[in-house]
């Protein structure tokens, strides 16, 4: 493309009528007090500043190729604790503060073989794969058996102990390509890492291998957390890339397959970690919370840039960027960072269970952990109680939003701030674009440069905005 | 981000009003004869397709990784025409044919130098650097000269001759950053890079340097045309990366900077070239064109992935889906690729008056030149005299496209069929999310692997549907 004239800004039809209406009932919004043009200049001034002056993108930088991954209970979440509560208190807050909370603390051990054995010697090949979280190692032995695979969790008890006793199961239900929304496709396919392994172990299995969580087809293994059952054997689990999922599909479809395994993962005792938290009081309804958070834990593949890297960094931008204007909250702003999301969510547990015991009441709380993408919008959630009150008042902010190219959408919003909802303030998840997600999510590819700049900041300028109007206008 | 719930569509305020509107005035889309239900079905059957099954990717790695870039009048460009040709041949459209077009052809000629001489003996430095296309050379010997710093063609004017003369003129004004849309950041400063080169050789300067058109900070310097003006002698112009142009720039701070440049640019004799045009006839009314492409050429570094090649396989894309998807279309759907749009868009030029002269009509063309990202909608733009009517029109599409989160919005459409607005017909830009866009544009970064997979399938299924409502509603 060369040099043309500069595009006009988006306004559409929807928009046009978004905004006739917005003039035609004045009372939806002034009957608010709402004042359309200042709020409409402060957030430009937000996104002003965010995409020219602000720091997040290094902030990034730090905590990803100097901290790196930062898996619960291991030496670099502890430094990104430390690295985190010195920025915050650098930022000129009221409070900051370290919860501490026990986690649990899983290694990997090293490395990981998923080795297919043809029947005649010497001809072996080794699969991409990545131990899935909490798994437990198979020994310095390894073990070795027949494939067996299976598209769900209910073929596992069609097919019965007699035919999955002894036998490695492999779940191999790809990602749905057509779902637009690429989390969609996740939520649709990830039970089969999440409970596969205790399901297989029901039945007799040794071990299980599953696909890798993605819409790409590549030779990137992902790893992710399991879940065991309390009542079935632990049994070993690992993912291996698309392409060797493809690979192993077809060996199965010409005959009997045996594969070799061999892992070295543990689960130690639980370790002494925290959540990060830094507030800004509020002047005027300090009792009134506005919390902003993702996650400071990771995998320990990769850097955690996406995940959650770019959550942390956006949701401390926020409160900078508020500080930055001068502008004086009324209500108290909070940034957490928790701890644990990726294999316990330790931390957003006890982040709720003393926020409970304190008697806090959390008016909205808003959580970026779907990567550092463009943003699109926010998904909105909340108690049903007050869900839809709360919903339609934060609706009259849709114009203002728009501008920006953000929608409001009902939907999941995290699962840190998911935790509140007993406190029956609205939840809300930042939405980037999602195209991108799962070609990074729990892999050696989620480092730093996979971030842009602009789109990371971008998000963080969204959040501010939505942070500013529930704090200026609130709920009611 | 660990498993949870799969997101609901998002389903926002303005688009309830849509589907209000859309309700309580059936005859603003029923009156025009539209089935909701049965576009909707289609438009969804798209994009399954083309998310699942489409080759579009394929095409690209070919046109990118075995192809390469594609200069006009280079050889690889000769390539691309045959391959293209050829494939489209593949797909069973009703004629593919070349028209024939003369194109300039400019060489950069290897090694290119911008070299910081500082006033010692033997400290130099070396400035990351790619000549403007359609540049002349230095020659061997290079030339050498102090540096004079400025932000817009006018300070030029405002130093004048006696500032100017002997001097190699640094064009050195930024990108704003607070612009949402990149392209306008890119409107805002790419003066300095087509006419700056004119604008100095007026006043005497003996060579150009130009900051790189980017958002980012980084070591990659940007190409892209420059336009000598007649009546000016044509000097040397060089881009420089954002870093070393920062340098430059402090630099000059602190005294007289003197820089050696060195380059080998040519223009050599026109080639013979040419635009790759395929057909499926309409059934109904043939004399009603549809017109979708993007530009076969690029620029010499890189691979042409975003631009354009990108635009060139989706807009085969469309072709083939439809015809995949067993849809006969009542107008005739005409994918073109065009020669040239890089450094002189003599391809676009031939194909609009080849089409004026033969009487054609385009009801509507669709441009695909805006990278291979997310598409967030499209730029809908058209002759004074026919544009409001036919732009109302459209809107009533609206609520289809925004299932899939595309808008329409008035805009420039492209560069090549910007040339058929005589026609009166519509003209329609692909819209895809900007905000990487200037990281890749017109550098060696600009490659396949900067492509994502479900990102460009999705632009390709957005232009797919557009066609579609185009074919089957027409514009009256």
């Amino acid at each position: 493309m060369k040099a043309k004239s500069p595009q006009k800004l988006p306004f559409s039809f929807l928009q046009l009528v978004g905004l006739l209406l917005f003039a035609g009932l004045p009372h939806a919004l002034s009957g608010q007090g709402m004042d359309y043009s200042a709020d409409s200049a402060f957030i430009k001034q937000i996104h002003d500043y965010t995409l020219s002056e602000s720091h997040c993108y290094d902030w990034l930088r730090h905590l990803t190729k100097d901290v790196g991954s930062r898996l619960s209970g291991s030496p670099e979440a502890a430094a990104a604790v430390e690295y985190t509560r010195q920025l915050m208190e650098s930022l000129g807050l009221d409070t900051v503060w370290l919860q501490p909370v026990m986690v649990p603390h899983w290694v990997r051990g090293g490395e990981e073989v998923v080795r297919i054995v043809e029947s005649f010697e010497g001809s072996h090949f080794d699969l991409p794969a990545t131990s899935l979280g909490n798994s437990v190692g198979t020994g310095p032995e390894g073990l070795r058996a027949e494939v067996i695979s299976v598209q769900t969790l209910e073929e596992v008890e069609k097919l019965g102990r007699a035919r999955i006793e002894g036998k490695i199961v492999f779940f191999d239900r790809p990602f749905d390509q057509t779902e637009y929304y690429t989390f969609r496709a996740y939520g649709k396919a990830v039970d089969q890492r999440v409970w596969g392994p205790s399901k297989a172990a029901e039945y007799g299995a040794v071990a299980v291998l599953v696909r890798s969580m993605t819409n790409s087809t590549d030779d990137v293994p992902h790893t992710g957390t399991l879940v065991y059952a309390e009542d079935q054997p632990k049994i070993p689990a690992l993912a291996i890339s698309t392409r060797a999922a493809d690979l192993l599909r077809r060996q199965l479809k010409e005959g009997k397959v045996e594969v070799y395994i061999r892992n070295h993962c543990k689960m130690l005792e639980p370790t002494l970690s925290y959540n990060v938290i830094g507030e800004i009081r509020g002047s005027e309804k300090p009792d009134e919370i506005i919390a902003v958070g993702g996650h400071l834990d990771s995998w320990d593949v990769g850097e955690g840039a996406h995940d959650d890297g770019a959550g942390c960094v956006q949701s401390m931008q926020v409160l900078a960027t508020l500080k930055h204007l001068g502008y004086r909250p009324k209500r108290t702003l909070r940034c957490v960072l928790f701890m644990n999301e990726e294999n316990g969510s330790a931390g957003a547990k006890e982040y709720q269970a003393v926020s409970d015991r304190k008697g806090e009441y959390h008016l909205a709380a808003l959580e970026s952990d779907s990567g550092g993408f463009t943003p699109r919008g926010f998904r909105v959630d909340g108690h049903e109680d007050i869900f839809d009150a709360k919903y339609a008042r934060v609706q009259a902010w849709q114009p203002l939003l728009k501008h920006w190219r953000l929608d409001l959408s009902k939907g999941g919003s995290g699962a840190d701030v998911g935790h509140l909802k007993g406190q029956k303030g609205l939840l809300f998840g930042l939405e980037p674009d999602s195209q991108r997600y799962f070609d990074y999510h729990h892999t050696d590819r989620d480092v730093f440069e996979a971030v842009n700049k602009r789109e990371l900041e971008l998000g963080a300028a969204a959040m501010t905005s939505l942070v500013y109007l529930l704090d200026k206008y609130g709920l009611n």
